[in-house]
């Protein structure tokens, strides 16, 4: 087999077979075939596709192209959530307690990563003294026990993954559905999930900006982990804003803690339980989608799914005190408003910008070699539909350094007017099986 | 400048700048810009295509990556031939003293190269004596006296060429006809060319098997050298056979000597004269395509191109005796006939099977170091529209190698047969200005 032959037949629009995909991932992982051959490749895959069954095949190469975690020794489905990622995103801080609270098993491993904020490890590291650095025994244990733990990523997971991703970053060929899906499906496989829910952003602060292109891309994974056996469901969810109020670790976290709570904005509290419903059904905890709902609320309600956070932060080592006391986490040394300059009623907020400011406040990672701070970020005291008279603060800015001058700019940038009503956007487009 | 960004610009659809495209070209020959990243981005051109801006750009930037050659030295419109290759193609050996003689300054840079024969210069070197070591000053010489004389390629040209259709090679992006065409007009326009004559092959022999694909490359072509302010045409000649009767470095010799003679077959002759009643009129050395065409036939008939021949072999140091005596040619020790084994009319011989049963036989190189027998080859004694009879030869065999049982059966394959009559295909299917 000669990986030019393959590289033509993609080209030429065949579907290649389960060994000629093998062929160039194993090859291309140990080196074999080299990065130019690849790079055409993933070329002709962005214009020609790939079938669902080149995409399993693709996944499998990837999952098998390094380690697996083995999750057998925890009891139950375990069902892993992804997001395709947004700003303001802190979901899997709320939902992980939560399902775990109605008895879903939630062993997540998660990753630190670039962005406008830090990544769930990394917020979860704003709970003083909280550690991810947990062995695999360790990890189960607390799952069996708990319901649930999170590990920093361990072993050589997804290797061709990652040097493809490196390629594809830097040849154009990102942006291609079955390469991004492929992706996605082969970490979570990779990491052990039995069931996957997928949270796939749509609108101006997601990769996929259009609605119908979030669609194909749910429709790519979820078709993938059924074909590989994992029962898979994806819903597509709005950023054409941030997602709750806030923007940064330690506020996210509080954030969190509010919606288990009760409390805490809307749109944060139904993604929760409507991505959670779907994982408790998945996992087999509730006899259907509404029933798994009843249970979610149960738990905030009767303050079950608060308990199960304040002990999973005590397992790891952190300060479960921070959750009746949110005040005890990290906070910035200056609160600056952002004040609305004109009247009306927010029609958009650019969810990018508002990332960037919070990144440029020192809550992302720029580089590899970044550092957060956790304390700092952003409140958006408004959102779509609300009414605004100047001088009102749209935005609140946690902040170490007072010379912010450049991100209330950005912010209000962000913020679009109009006069009149604007109704609140959806915020569950579809939901995908 | 990103080139990340110059693939995604491509991929879109969208032209790229001048800059743009010198940006790349430059960048990736100085090692700047990475091989995947230019595998990418040849993908990107094989699916979006160049307009006739980018492809004249590109053409430039290749010409402009390395040596130039200046033929201003040399009087007069220097016009080159190109051809992009068939079998039994040595249409340059008749064709360069035949414009020579009235009047074209033919200053000829060719090449070896891989192939079911050798190049051009393999093929005058079956002359004895002949040589192409001649520097650039007695190379400029000869042109001014005789108007003709040839030289092996020299000096470091478009090496951005080379780089990149190495890369073609191995990425399944040979097959593009913006690459194919600025590949080819790079090389013409650094050899110093002030007008160009394009003979583009179709046929099963050819590259382009179709014809639709071959005039696409042509009127690619002959925009580029417009464009860039170089007399181009380019006729679409056939391929469905062999050009001629003799494929084989020393029979091909001999054969483009019996057409100066006026003698030898009518395909060869055709072709000749079409090319060089443009390459005349190209040059300004005939008012008309039909007084040019008439200038050719005259110094056929009158030994005037046959002297030229004599002139410019004795002036590179070959034997001149050979042009009245191609007997002193080498000849190989063995000629074995290929019989009929059926009757009908020839109706097809797949060129590509007669180039490889040559080349079985030593007359092309497979690989570089191939040593090269320029004795052998094949004379096809029956041509499509030919009756045969079982027992006929159809073709001879010239070999230093009796065991050529292997070489016999191609032979016998390449031939298809049909009852009845069959009419000789078109040589010239259209011309393109």
């Amino acid at each position: 087999m000669r990986m030019v032959d393959l590289i033509e037949k993609k080209r030429d629009g065949y579907e290649l077979s389960k060994e000629e995909i093998r062929f160039a991932i194993e090859g291309y992982t140990k080196g074999d075939i080299p990065d130019y051959q690849l790079a055409a490749f993933a070329m002709a895959i962005y214009f020609q596709d790939m079938t669902t069954a080149e995409r399993a095949e693709l996944t499998m190469a990837m999952v098998e192209s390094g380690d697996q975690i083995d999750l057998s020794a925890i009891k139950g489905v375990k069902v892993d959530k992804h997001s395709t990622g947004g700003v303001g995103d802190k979901t899997t801080i709320a939902l992980a307690p939560l399902v775990a609270a109605v008895g879903v098993p939630v062993a997540k491993m998660s990753g630190r990563g670039l962005g406008h904020t830090g990544g769930t490890i990394d917020k979860l590291e704003a709970i003083p003294g909280f550690s991810v650095e947990i062995d695999t025994s360790e990890f189960t244990q607390l799952v069996n026990k708990n319901k649930l733990a999170v590990v920093g990523q361990t072993g050589n997971l997804t290797p061709a993954d990652k040097k493809l991703y490196s390629l594809r970053d830097v040849t154009a060929t990102v942006n291609s559905i079955p390469l991004i899906a492929s992706s996605i499906m082969s970490k979570k496989i990779a990491s052990g999930a039995d069931a996957i829910v997928l949270d796939v952003k749509t609108g101006s602060g997601a990769f996929m900006k259009q609605l119908d292109q979030a669609k194909q891309l749910a429709e790519a994974m979820v078709e993938i982990g059924k074909s590989l056996g994992r029962d898979t469901m994806a819903i597509i969810s709005d950023m054409n804003q941030p997602l709750g109020q806030t923007i940064g670790n330690a506020l996210e976290v509080k954030e969190a803690i509010e919606m288990l709570k009760g409390e805490g904005p809307e749109d944060l509290r139904e993604l929760c339980l409507t991505l959670g419903s779907h994982m408790v059904y998945l996992a087999k905890q509730a006899s259907s989608i509404e029933d798994a709902r009843q249970k979610l609320e149960d738990v905030i309600a009767n303050g079950a799914a608060l308990k199960v956070l304040k002990t999973f932060i005590q397992a790891q080592n952190g300060d479960p005190s921070i959750v009746d006391h949110p005040e005890k986490l990290p906070e910035a040394n200056f609160k600056i408003e952002v004040k609305a300059n004109q009247s009306g009623t927010v029609s958009a907020i650019v969810a990018d910008k508002i990332g960037t400011a919070a990144m440029l406040l020192g809550a992302g990672r720029a580089t590899k070699e970044s550092h957060i701070d956790l304390a700092v970020g952003i409140v958006l005291n408004k959102k779509i539909g609300d009414l605004v008279s100047p001088g009102d603060s749209i935005a609140t800015l946690h902040t170490n350094n007072e010379n912010v001058k450049k991100v209330i700019d950005m912010v209000i940038e962000a913020y679009s007017f109009l006069d009149g009503e604007v109704g609140k956007p959806t915020l569950i487009y579809d939901e995908i099986h």
